[in-house]
């Protein structure tokens, strides 16, 4: 820690623009986001150290999830700008927001802007850091799958809302990272303008061997039970399902409804493994989620699907004001000044913090390593679901975990196709 | 015309904004345009009428072709808004430049913007007014000749460059007008990425009665080459090429290289028709060309391309102009300011005025309707063109002229498909 003359020194206020939606259907609203960031304040105000010197003046202004956003920025910043910008999340506000910023040479830390049009740090969106792991990045678990198990082609099913498009740019990712090595059809279902028809949505299944969807629970659970219905759940065919932001808005893994499917489908999921951000298990973070949760409910949002995680960007956007204030207090130590947005920025990169759930490592191109679980029903008579394997985004391992089955990892009519050359083999 | 009092007493100082390419590689460049917009701001200032009052301020500002044109308006309005903004004329650059505007409350007049998207007045592009014929308008031609022509399906070649991308917007606009009662198939080229094999192109052409193409002047030739080799130029399909701009950059019509293919390619462009903006012969028209040549042969700009007439950006900003003023006169008169940019907007629509090259008649989407011909090869010795259609937009009906041959839009293989039912009739 240093001296209280030095801290005392780099005494500094710092305007923050934090620009996400009011409305609280996003998971990332100001009302839900709010209370992490001002945990982060406060943590940092009490510090005795680097940071004890930083005012923070931070302002909310609503971004939609479209253009509102770059509005509520230029409207906003004409007078004075801004020394940081927070969010925005959603991919369309965030491209406009972050290539005016970066034209400004305001840093923009983000929990979202997930979508890998926003790796390309070499042109507009150079003052971008995401604190939480990209579609890219989760892409990497699959990929690293591929590489182990000797999968050689998926097929991509994904829920396009044609406005957020989360399910879209997340296989998006998907799709850039095992296009290289493996042949890769797409399936956009498109729910909001058309019937998901499951019986014709698996017809598609056949010649693929890995199935990896992005959609919400119901059709994911029709799915499978079509599928289930077709024997395509017996072994040829490796399903995923993808749950988004650790939330159980999207890709919630479970079977049961309480009507008459349930017990087929308990069947049918014994064979859908789920891909999701691994849970931290920090005693700090039961705190900060804790006082989150106390927040928002007093706010008198409450949300019993996500009542039992903080999700990802609420994490996300706490993290973002600690690594900006780690990265703002080096550059004034080199004589810099919190005006020097690129400074700022590559100090962000590249480096390794303790975040509030775990450590954080910022890859080189300024996006969050990832690390995530694989989640397997391992009690077939109970239909319970644990993770078997975890992938760390940092050095690009993937840990088997006890509950971990080889045998439901491997394609069942693979044997026959490695071995063509043995023509008197049945292929029964 | 009104007295002189009442033109003094609606004296006003308007601040002007163009947001334009600097770099003359563009049709549109600020060198390009700047001639017109001063040749229609001093037409303005000699009326002896309601313009009179008018004091155009007009500031240039470079929107390059993509996030430059939203820079250049921000950094440029946070003093003082402009009341008008005319261009950009490149898509991306304009869509985040109408959005603004419209925000703002600022009304937006560009002769580009062509592309479909931007007709969607009711959200986003709300206070743009488009000067020069849409994609839409140019597709419309298409769709009147398939109504009177019995044509019923369509292959669009375009050659997208990924960047402006003018192919691919011009033959979205066809897409979108045709799909409704035809089959459609596209196919692009890119050939910044891939070398176009003229012959592989070609085997898309076998399922389609009419070929639409957009590309450069070198890859129709070589595609019309293939085609004709293949006996493709016989009768059974019919070929256009889109002139765009009315510059003769994209879609050249000519034949002529001065290479040993001449001669088979005269013969090939015998099956060729352009469809292009109608051009206008007005005694004005005549001098407003010269004086703009001059000027920008003064700054040093030549381009033999486009030397033979102005094109369509040219002429749409000095048009721009003037219906503005006709629109501020006359929500002036109405107690309105010129900072009511939606009213001063609406006024500018479902409107016919005298532009420079002829009527000029914007619909009630405020949106050009567009005059186009068809041109086709008259004399096949000489291997020349000449206009044989003309479609008048304001009306939707299509003029036959002199040199019109029937035959030449009729599919020769038509026959047989139109009376399956005579099993003797011989299929040779």
């Amino acid at each position: 820690l240093l001296p209280a003359r030095s801290a005392a020194a780099l005494r500094e206020d710092i305007d923050v623009l934090v620009v996400l939606p009011s409305n609280n259907s996003y998971l990332f609203s100001i009302a839900r986001v709010e209370p992490a960031i001002e945990y982060a304040l406060r943590r940092l105000r009490s510090d005795p150290g680097p940071y004890a010197g930083f005012a923070f003046n931070v302002r909310y202004e609503n971004s939609g999830c479209g253009n509102e956003a770059l509005f509520s920025v230029v409207d906003r910043s004409c007078g004075a700008k801004p020394d940081l910008i927070l969010g925005p999340v959603c991919e369309y506000a965030a491209a406009q927001v972050v290539r005016l910023a970066s034209h400004w040479d305001i840093p923009v830390l983000s929990a979202g802007a997930l979508a890998s049009g926003f790796s390309d740090k070499h042109r507009e969106y150079s003052h971008l850091t995401r604190v939480a792991p990209s579609y890219l990045k989760m892409a990497e678990t699959f990929s690293e799958m591929f590489k182990r198990f000797g999968w050689k082609d998926a097929l991509l099913v994904f829920d396009d809302d044609k406005e957020e498009r989360n399910c879209y740019f997340a296989l998006e990712g998907v799709h850039g990272v095992l296009l290289a090595h493996d042949k890769i059809d797409v399936l956009d279902l498109h729910s909001r303008a058309y019937r998901v028809d499951a019986e014709e949505v698996i017809k598609h299944f056949y010649d693929s061997e890995v199935i990896i969807m992005c959609a919400g629970a119901d059709i994911i659970r029709d799915i499978m039970l079509a599928a289930h219905r077709r024997r395509l759940t017996n072994g040829s065919k490796i399903f995923f399902n993808i749950e988004l932001f650790n939330s159980s808005s999207y890709g919630n893994g479970s079977w049961w409804r309480g009507d008459k499917y349930d017990a087929e489908a308990k069947l049918a999921y014994a064979a859908l493994n789920t891909v999701t951000l691994l849970r931290s298990v920090k005693a700090e973070f039961e705190n900060f989620s804790i006082e989150v949760k106390k927040s928002t409910q007093k706010a008198g949002i409450y949300n019993h699907d996500d009542g039992e995680n903080v999700n990802m960007f609420v994490e996300g956007f706490h993290d973002a004001l600690l690594l900006y204030a780690l990265a703002l207090h080096e550059v004034m130590k080199n004589g810099f000044s919190k005006k020097d947005g690129a400074q700022i920025t590559h100090r962000m990169w590249n480096r390794t913090f303790e975040g509030i759930a775990g450590q954080v490592s910022i890859d080189s191109n300024g996006d969050r390593n990832g690390d995530f679980s694989v989640m397997a029903m391992t009690d077939q008579e109970a239909g319970t679901f644990e993770v078997v394997m975890n992938y760390f985004g940092v050095n690009r391992t993937i840990q088997m975990l006890p509950g971990f089955n080889r045998e439901r990892f491997t394609l069942k009519d693979r044997h026959r196709n490695t071995f063509p050359e043995h023509p008197n083999q049945s292929s029964g």
